[in-house]
């Protein structure tokens, strides 16, 4: 069938509204933000339910046509960017953007795939319930991505990953059928435990078109400091400390160096430098509970007046009011962005044990300092994870694209000290089609394989995403 | 080749004594503590290292042998048994009992499949750190099972299933590849998180050989509270009252029928009644805090006080001491062996949601004891998590065969209603044997035509435990 006649058929399906032909209307759909990758498509389909999504496959499988599912587009990876040939169509979720159901009593959700992630904060702030999966790019992002990358972001310390806070899910298959699992009990070993397959697996091996979620209590209180410190060792004796009072109430432990403060306060609107001197690291530490019943604000002052005889500390600042805590957590979450205006930036999205963050962080800055000399690392992140976003921003003056053109020699050397750490070389961003080679070289032949069956299984006719992961 | 040819050969691979092959020496993995399977088999393997468990997996490969893996034997839908025909063989995992890595500052342990829960309890507490998975059968159940199972137990209200505690594992895949899984990042999303898949499969896709599981602090503090109620409504009410107060510190909580605990005060020894008058309900209370910072002796006050004043409560006991606590433990871990004294007992392990457990106990037990006249309900189990033991004992004086000739007839009748909630035939203990035919009941046949896909890619041969789950 000719495009012409397959824009025909799909309008006949979803509404000529929803598939998109013209250059003006696909271009949102075919870069992402950071401009890393940008891909070429015939139409980009824009289906309004569950079964226009299913019946869209079913055509697409027909015709052998292959499918990239897009939820808000924030994926960093190109898993959602259709490849720069045009040999692939897009399938947008974002229509898929209601509530389907909330049960404050029963701390479950239902909701559609497209839907934001700030929309569903703010539906279960209204029972108050807190669903805590935060990101900087959640008033964009969609659940479905968040799924199908199984995001983790700034409160994974205490309420685990994405994976943790899905109970079913509705996934239209490669065969165009449609799998019911939207469960929400909290057990259930009933078989395999299939929604764990699509979970984190970018889109390859289905379309999630809906999703049941954990809700958890509302917060009803929360302290948020933001410390300075000599180093990322002591920010980890910080850490155990904070963990020994706080426990599971430690709920944020964020990790930034002072080249990431000054870029955040120099470039971001709204943000200012809160501290009198300037401080090598800083660290953003929150700390909440779920019921009155606890006193956090002595807790927090234990671990500061803790901290300080421990000489951990060069400075700190606890939170006043709400608006102050929006302040400090907004220097963290300036923190991609405000590195676009210093020029290219090699990144790396790495784990390894907590313990071990310090030494990584030391051996790393040395060995990318040596690599392109006069490059400001911004190492920041997850540290209570072992989540480090190692961003290299380029040398002052230095050529963008010639800067950028070192990204795979530059990834080589850090993901060389992450391997001898046991560390992983995609803690929460994924594979996608930027760590594809990379994937095949770190993990072991019999992994590959493992995962190429259960693609084979799942997607016989490679339809979904194909090029991404494997 | 002649089983003869093949003891010697399997004997080759493990040492002559680790091939059982004579009637006693393979009694105890033929038959499970409630008698309901009993099975045959030419020989049981007790390999000694995950090498070996490969060689004997690629030899029963090359011969077509289907084989059954075992950890403690306590498994309870028949899925650890070999078939009664004696066509399968055995492969105990029991000789692989090292715990090979702690990392207390790092909150990991890496052990073999074949340990015991209770060894990684014991080795968890010297190093001041908990393993939070609790089930009665604890001191013989092995973790390999464990996690074969996602096994569910006492502590799932705070620290989630055996799923949510498990980081990293090494299998024995079908075709004799080990897969090295054991990771201990906290955060890894490097392609499909495969563990998953093997994580609740009960041994029909691999044979688990090791894992690399979360460890937390040991508790700081814990305060166990026995207490009467009148119904099961009155429970979910004091269930969220002990939330609102304790939150994610509320680390067990479940129901006891006056059956029930007649049962175990009558039979079972060390267990006697702690009440002056007897009652309808009883809840076994549990609340820990990981640190010293927090007063859960208050908070229980509170909760206590706060139930009486709402009439939620007829009597209640706050354990004085660590011996009392286990005794009232002991009460709840007693059940399920306390009924075999009183004759046959059909079964079933149903989840719904939580608040819908009253209606639920109302409705399934009338219509038990319409079913069968003079049966004596003993639905206990882990009410915060919505999962019932739903239990029937026979009539007194009921012959014990005939009465459970009537297993699969009460068992529509329950599980009719459990689907009228939208809840779970098997919460926790899984399909096995027991309840593969219901699966395919329950399930959409898109759901099973998944399950089917995921079996042929990674088992092709359908040499692992056929039969079961599928």
């Amino acid at each position: 069938m000719t495009i012409p006649n397959l824009v025909n058929a799909f309008e006949s399906i979803i509404g000529t509204a929803h598939v998109l032909v013209s250059d003006s209307d696909k271009a949102p759909f075919l870069v992402e933000w950071r401009d890393k990758f940008k891909g070429a498509t015939p139409m980009v389909l824009r289906p309004g339910s569950t079964a226009e999504v299913a019946e869209c496959v079913k055509l697409a499988a027909q015709h052998g046509l292959k499918v990239v599912p897009q939820g808000g587009n924030t994926g960093l990876v190109g898993g959602q960017i259709p490849n720069p040939d045009g040999s692939e169509i897009v399938l947008s979720l974002s229509r898929l953007n209601k509530i389907r159901h909330i049960d404050p009593e029963g701390y479950t959700m239902v909701v559609d795939a497209g839907i934001t992630l700030q929309a569903i904060h703010d539906a279960a702030e209204k029972h108050d319930r807190l669903f805590p999966l935060t990101l900087a790019s959640q008033g964009s992002c969609e659940i479905g991505g968040n799924i199908a990358t199984n995001a983790g972001g700034t409160a994974v310390l205490s309420y685990g990953n994405t994976r943790d806070l899905v109970l079913g899910l509705e996934v239209v298959l490669a065969n165009g059928e449609v799998w019911e699992g939207l469960r929400t009990l909290r057990k259930d070993n009933t078989g395999y435990d299939l929604k764990q397959i699509f979970i984190g697996s970018e889109g390859t091996l289905g379309i999630i078109t809906g999703a049941s979620l954990k809700l958890y209590p509302a917060p009803a209180s929360v302290e948020v400091a933001l410390v300075a410190l000599d180093s990322p060792a002591k920010a980890l004796s910080l850490f155990s400390l904070a963990k020994s009072h706080a426990g599971n109430m430690l709920t944020g432990f964020e990790l930034m160096p002072q080249s990431g403060m000054q870029f955040v306060c120099e470039h971001m609107e709204q943000s200012r430098y809160p501290f009198e001197e300037q401080h090598p690291w800083y660290v953003l530490i929150e700390i909440s509970a779920g019921t009155k019943d606890i006193d956090i604000a002595s807790l927090t002052e234990t671990i500061f007046t803790e901290a300080f005889e421990a000489d951990l500390l060069r400075d700190g600042l606890l939170a006043q009011s709400k608006a102050q805590a929006a302040d400090f957590w907004r220097l963290r979450h300036g923190l991609s962005e405000a590195q676009k205006f210093e020029g290219g930036s090699i990144k790396h999205d790495v784990s390894v044990p907590v313990a071990k963050v310090p030494e990584f962080l030391e051996e790393a800055i040395a060995a990318v300092k040596e690599a392109v000399p006069g490059c400001r690392p911004v190492p920041f992140g997850h540290m209570g994870d072992g989540n480090i976003h190692f961003n290299i921003t380029q040398p002052k003056g230095a050529d963008k694209a010639e800067y950028l053109a070192k990204w795979d020699d530059v990834n080589r050397v850090v993901h060389g000290i992450v391997a001898s750490y046991n560390g992983s070389i995609s803690a929460e961003h994924g594979i996608g089609i930027l760590k594809r080679d990379l994937l095949a070289e770190v993990k072991s032949e019999t992994e590959m394989n493992m995962m190429r069956s259960i693609k084979a299984a799942l997607d016989p006719t490679n339809m979904f995403n194909p090029g991404r992961v494997l």
